[in-house]
């Protein structure tokens, strides 16, 4: 199924998404909720970053393919031994269509296609084996990165954190195997990143199990799984799509 | 004022705590709000943590005292120049009386104590002189720290975002000049750490400032201003207080 969050006049609401039509739900996504029997035409809709996460963990270098690109964050090692993740705030989060901006003083700013789990409850101290139990879905995320502020401030709070910097959706799609999806990143139409997601040095269920180790995954935190190959860099006027087998386009402009 | 957040039987709410009375409020903390006439005694309350924020921005070295101590995070400078800021997850925050976990495999475990400003409304692109403006008031905050992990990962995410890495309390004080403010940080009984918040390198007013210039704070967000000299290790059985003028005393038991 594909989940949207949906804005309609007023109302910003959660739906299911079939084709043209869409069927708002009561309730909450993550607990008991029912299907309306009413049917919005999508056309008329507005679609909204999918969830607003509590809290967003991403991982660093899990691509083979990027490791070249990340080695100077690496500290020698030819790949991460354990996951590398970070933290990027709530109020970075963007929705489809949404325009990402160029921070004054960022200099270089890449996007980052990449797979997001969306969990869907509680999880704490799981093992990789019952991982995927505590997913809700997926969705697609741009990892948008500021390269200079990431090589010269201590943490990446901002490099990774600034406003606009976390575009997710279209939607949330459930009932995916996330072991071998078709990620592409284009930038004004061209591709810049494609890989399979089974190409993650980690997996998924390997990064759940690894964080909820040590903090409690809870029902709409993010998991970006890490994003392939070499980045595009942005400038105004671009356009940015990060496209995923089974959930869609996620497109976003950006201006400084 | 000082605002509590507590529970009274199966009843969570904030209050205003005067003495040995609470009385609470209703409504919206940050925005209208009003005091009930009802009085409970504090004796009967449990104190939650004041506030499970969106965000928690903190700021790395921020005391030339405690900048022996940061040097290998500093990249060779002898104090940051610009505001060296990381994140901490809402999931790590614990209230009064809450017990600090040591996580398995963390081995050296500091505690941090830190003057908290908790924000009070949407703060975007302020100046300095309008900073502290957007500010709702203050609390003691424990920016527990794992050193190992600090040191080896890449990013803190854990080194800094564990379960029960972010004590906050026992109240929201508002009405504070948080320019120069006593702050101890005693374990087992032993001040460990001493220092008036003047000593700052960045003050309260610029940490605001450059963070907004980035990214949106939001009501109920809170920034750890950074801890001075040296920092106590945690053991099993250990007993950790932050005690800051004008706003009381965050305690808080350690276990394995």
């Amino acid at each position: 199924m594909l989940f949207a969050r949906f804005q309609h006049g007023d109302r910003a609401a959660y739906g299911v998404l079939d084709g043209d039509v869409l069927r708002p739900i009561e309730g909450d996504l993550f607990g008991a909720h029912r299907v309306l029997d009413e049917q919005l035409r999508s056309a008329d809709l507005r679609l909204l970053a999918p969830v607003i996460p509590r809290k967003i963990l991403a991982a660093a270098v899990n691509y083979q393919s990027h490791v070249a690109s990340g080695r100077s964050v690496l500290k020698g090692e030819e790949a991460p031994a354990v996951p590398q993740l970070f933290l990027k705030p709530s109020s970075s989060v963007i929705g489809p269509g949404d325009t990402i901006v160029l921070p004054e003083g960022a200099r270089r700013v890449d996007a980052e296609g990449e797979l997001v789990a969306v969990i869907g409850r509680d999880c704490r101290n799981v093992t990789a084996a019952e991982a995927l139990d505590y997913v809700f879905g997926y969705t697609c995320g741009n990892d948008v990165s500021a390269r200079h502020w990431q090589r010269d401030d201590i943490q990446w709070w901002r490099a990774k954190g600034s406003d606009t910097f976390a575009p997710i959706g279209p939607v949330i799609a459930t009932g995916l195997d996330p072991a071998d999806l078709k990620l592409r990143t284009r930038l004004n139409g061209d591709v810049r990143q494609s890989a399979g997601t089974s190409a993650l040095i980690h997996s998924l269920a390997e990064l759940i199990s690894f964080a909820s180790r040590v903090m409690t995954l809870e029902p709409g935190d993010l998991l970006f799984t890490g994003t392939p190959g070499e980045t595009p860099t942005l400038a105004p006027g671009d356009v940015v799509e990060v496209e995923i087998e089974g959930i869609g386009v996620l497109r976003n402009p950006v201006s400084a």
